[in-house]
C-alpha cells in the first residue's frame, strides 16, 4: 500500500477501506508516514468528507493506536459525558461527583480549554495541588475507591489521536465532521467506558451553529459509539449565552461547588442533573429518567454529591478544603462593570465574544503554550431576560493588572444586548439524539 | 502573516491575494514553510482551485523565487516549445534546431518522462557523451554560438517549482491546472523568452483526455505567458495514438534526425515544422504562416536544420556522427512482434498502454530514481488506418533479455485496436487557441 494512492482515492472523492484507514492511522501513529503526506490526507478528508462507515473505521483504528483501558477491580459499567464545549459550560465538575455519589463509576478524561470555550482540565486546575496527570493504575485505584476521577488524556490512550490533532491544528485541518468525530469517540471508547452521554452544544457560541449541523454532529457521534459497543445518546443543548453566571476558571469552580451545595443557577443544576441522571440510565443504574433525576436529586440534598467531589480533590492531591473556602482559589485582584446602554431586557449575552473576552484576560489560552491566569474571567451580574436600567452593570470583568483588557471590553460591549421587550426563554435542552 | 490563515482560506473556496501567494512561495523556497503546511495548502488548491489572478501570481512568485535569465550577447528574442506530454512526441528534436537554422534563438529547458510520455532529456542523453546539465553561462554562450541549446531546468530557474514538484509528486497533489499550468509557465518564462508556442495534447493518451479539458489547459498556460510579457500561443492536437513510427529513446533520436533528413514519417514532419513556423512568428520572424512555412521547409531540404542538430550535439559534448551512424546509439539486443489478432483495419494505438508499455521495458521510469535503457523501446509496424491481415505484426517491441516484457506484451494487445472498415483520419492539429 502506498500513501499517495490513499490520497489520490480520498481526493478524488472515493471512500477509504478499513486496510487503507488502518495503515494511515498506523503511519502516524509509529511515525512512518510523513506529516506531509498526512496532512495532503486530512486536508482531503476535509474537503471531500467521510461515509459513516469511514469514520467507523477511523475511530476505531485510533482506539487501536492505544490501550482499551479496564478497570478489574469495577463491577459497574463505567460510563462518562463528553461536551463539544461551551462557554461557562462547568456540568462536568458537577455531574461527575452527582453520578458517582449515585454508584456510577466516572473516568473522565477531559481536555483543555480551545478556542473561545473552556476546558474542564483548566478549571479543575485553579484547586491547589490537583493533578490531571494521573496513571492509569492510579486513574484504576481512583475509580475503585472514590468511584470517579477527573484527568487528562494519558500516553496510552489514542496516541494517534495526539498526533493528528497537532497537526491538524497548524494545517487548517481542524474544521471536519468526521476527524472531530474520531478525536472525540477514540478517547472516549479508549477509556474503557460502556455508557456516554453527549452534551451537543449549538447556537452562535458553540462549534455547530446551526441545529441541523449539531444534529448531524450528534448523530455521527451516536452512531460511533453504537458501533463500538458503547451505549451512547445525546442532548443537543443551547449555546446562545453562557451558560451560568460565571466564566473563568476559579469562578466556574466556585459555581461549580455552590450548584452542588443546591445554590448555583436554576439552569446549571437542571442540566447538570438530567445529564447525571441519563448517566445512571446508560450505567444501566436506572431506566426511567424521572426516577434517576429523584435519585441525582437527592444526593444532591443531602450533600453527598459535594462530600463525593472532596473525595475527588483529595484524592488527587488537591486541596479539600476550597469547597468551604473559596479563598483558597486564585482570584483576580481587580474588577471592573461594562454597564446597560439603556434601559430595558437584556437580549442576548454572546457566548463567543464573552469566551474570546474571558482568553485574552488569561483564562484560556491564544497560543498552545500560553499560560492560563486561573484567577480571572467575567461575571454575569444581569443574565438574558433580566430587565436593566441605563448604567447598571450587566458584566462584571476580573483582572489582573488590566492585562488583555483593552480587547475583552470592545467584545463585551458588543456581546451585550438590550430591547425594549422581553424575550421568550429559550430551553436549554433542543432536542435529545438516540435517548432511549 | 500566518501560513494556516492561508490554508483556512483556500480550504473555504477564498482567493489568496498577491502577498499570501508571495509569503507561501518564499517559504517554500528558503525552507521556513514546513512541507506538512505547503501539502495542506496544495491539497486545498487541488479541490477549491485557483483563480486566472491566483494563478498568474503563483507564476509570477515561482519565477521570482529564481532569476529570469537574460541573453546580453542575442539581439533577437529568444524562444521556445513547450509540449504538455506524449507518447512518441519527439517534436522538440526536431523544431528547435530547424527554428535555429532559420535564425530564431531556442533556449529549451525540457523535462525527463513523466508516467506513461517521454521526455527530451531522456531521448537526447541516448546519444553518447551528450551533457543536458550545462550552466547558465554554458547556455547563454551556446545560444550566441549555436542559436539553440536543449537543457535541463538549472538551479537558478525556479528553484520553488523544483520543491513544490517533489512534494506534489508525493502527496497526490500533481493534478490541477493551476499547480501545472504555474510549473510550466514559471520554468519556461525563467527562461528568458520572448515567445512561446505550447503544443497541449489531447485525446486519451495525454493528460487532459477531452477537448474542453484541452482547451481550458490551453487558455490558461496562454493567458500566464502574456500576463508575464511572453507571446504565448497554443496548438491543441491529438494524442489517441503515439506521434511517428518509434517509442523509445534511441528509437526517438533515430526517427527525429530522419525527419530532419525529410525521411520522416509525415505527421511528424508536418506538426514540427508548423511548430517551428510559429516559432518563427512568436520571434518576430515572420509574420505570415504561410511564408514561415516555407522558409522551415527550406532549411529542412537544404539540410541546414539536421547540420544544426550536429551543432547542438557537438556543443553539449555529444558524439555528432550519431547523425549518420545509428549504431552509435544504445540498442537493443532482442525483439518480439505483437501481431493483428484479425484481417482489417487498425483503428486505434492506443498511446498511454503504448507509452506504459515503454516505461516497463525501461524506457521510462516506474519511480524516480529508476535507470533509463536508452535501447529499449516500441516500433509501429502498422499505424491508424493502415490495413493489416491477421498474424501480421502491428508493433514491434525491442527489449533488453525480456525485462518488463511480461508487463508490456498484455498492455500492447490492449493497445491494437483493429476493425473491418478503415476509419476516417483524424487531424493532428485539433485547435488553435491565441494564434494570430
Amino acid at each position: 500500500m502506498r500513501a499517495v494512492d490513499l490520497i489520490r482515492q480520498k481526493r478524488d472523492g472515493g471512500a477509504l477501506d478499513g486496510a487503507a484507514i488502518d495503515f494511515f492511522i498506523a503511519g502516524v501513529t509509529d511515525g512512518t508516514l510523513p506529516d506531509y503526506q498526512a496532512s495532503a490526507l486530512l486536508m482531503a478528508i476535509v474537503l471531500r468528507g467521510m461515509s459513516p462507515e469511514e469514520t467507523a473505521a477511523l475511530t476505531d483504528a485510533m482506539v487501536r493506536s492505544g490501550i482499551r483501558v479496564e478497570y478489574p477491580a469495577v463491577t459497574g459499567t463505567p460510563v462518562d459525558k463528553h461536551s463539544t464545549g461551551g462557554v461557562g459550560d462547568k456540568t462536568s465538575l458537577i455531574l461527575a461527583p452527582l453520578a458517582a455519589a449515585c454508584g456510577a463509576y466516572v473516568p473522565m478524561m477531559s481536555g483543555r480549554g480551545l478556542g473561545h470555550t473552556g476546558g474542564t482540565l483548566d478549571k479543575l486546575e485553579a484547586i491547589p495541588g490537583f493533578r490531571t496527570g494521573l496513571s492509569l493504575s492510579e486513574l484504576r485505584r481512583a475509580l475503585s475507591e472514590v468511584g470517579c476521577a477527573m484527568i487528562g488524556q494519558t500516553e496510552e490512550i489514542a496516541p494517534a489521536d495526539k498526533k493528528l490533532y497537532a497537526l491538524r491544528d497548524v494545517t487548517g485541518t481542524v474544521e471536519s465532521i468526521p476527524l472531530i468525530c474520531a478525536s472525540i469517540m477514540s478517547k472516549k471508547i479508549a477509556e474503557g467506558i460502556g455508557g456516554l452521554v453527549l452534551d451537543v452544544k449549538t447556537g452562535s457560541g458553540a462549534f455547530m451553529k446551526t441545529l441541523p449541523d449539531s444534529r448531524r454532529l450528534a448523530e455521527t457521534l451516536v452512531a460511533i459509539g453504537r458501533a463500538s459497543g458503547v451505549r451512547t445518546e445525546a442532548l443537543i443543548t443551547n449555546m446562545e449565552a453562557p451558560l451560568g453566571r460565571m466564566v473563568g476558571n476559579s469562578l466556574e469552580m466556585i459555581e461549580s461547588i455552590e450548584t452542588l451545595k443546591g445554590q448555583g443557577p436554576r439552569e446549571v443544576e437542571d442540566l447538570s442533573v438530567l445529564l447525571a441522571a441519563r448517566m445512571l440510565i446508560v450505567a444501566g443504574l436506572e431506566h426511567d429518567e424521572s426516577t434517576a433525576i429523584t435519585r441525582v436529586r437527592a444526593v444532591l440534598a443531602s450533600g453527598a454529591g459535594v462530600e463525593k467531589l472532596k473525595a475527588i480533590i483529595q484524592f488527587q492531591g488537591g486541596d479539600p478544603r476550597v469547597v468551604d473556602r473559596y479563598d483558597l482559589l486564585p482570584g483576580a485582584p481587580e474588577s471592573r462593570d461594562v454597564v446597560a446602554q439603556a434601559d430595558g431586557y437584556i437580549s442576548a449575552l454572546l457566548a463567543e465574544e464573552i469566551g474570546r473576552a474571558a482568553v485574552s484576560l488569561g483564562a484560556g489560552r491564544g497560543k498552545l503554550d500560553d499560560v492560563i491566569d486561573p484567577g480571572v474571567g467575567i461575571e454575569i451580574v444581569a443574565h438574558v431576560g433580566e430587565s436593566v436600567r441605563r448604567g447598571q452593570p450587566v458584566l462584571r470583568v476580573h483582572h489582573r493588572a488590566g492585562r488583555g483588557l483593552s480587547d475583552a471590553l470592545p467584545l463585551l460591549d458588543r456581546a451585550v444586548q438590550i430591547t425594549d421587550e422581553p424575550s421568550a426563554a429559550r430551553p436549554v435542552v433542543v432536542e435529545r439524539i438516540g435517548a432511549r
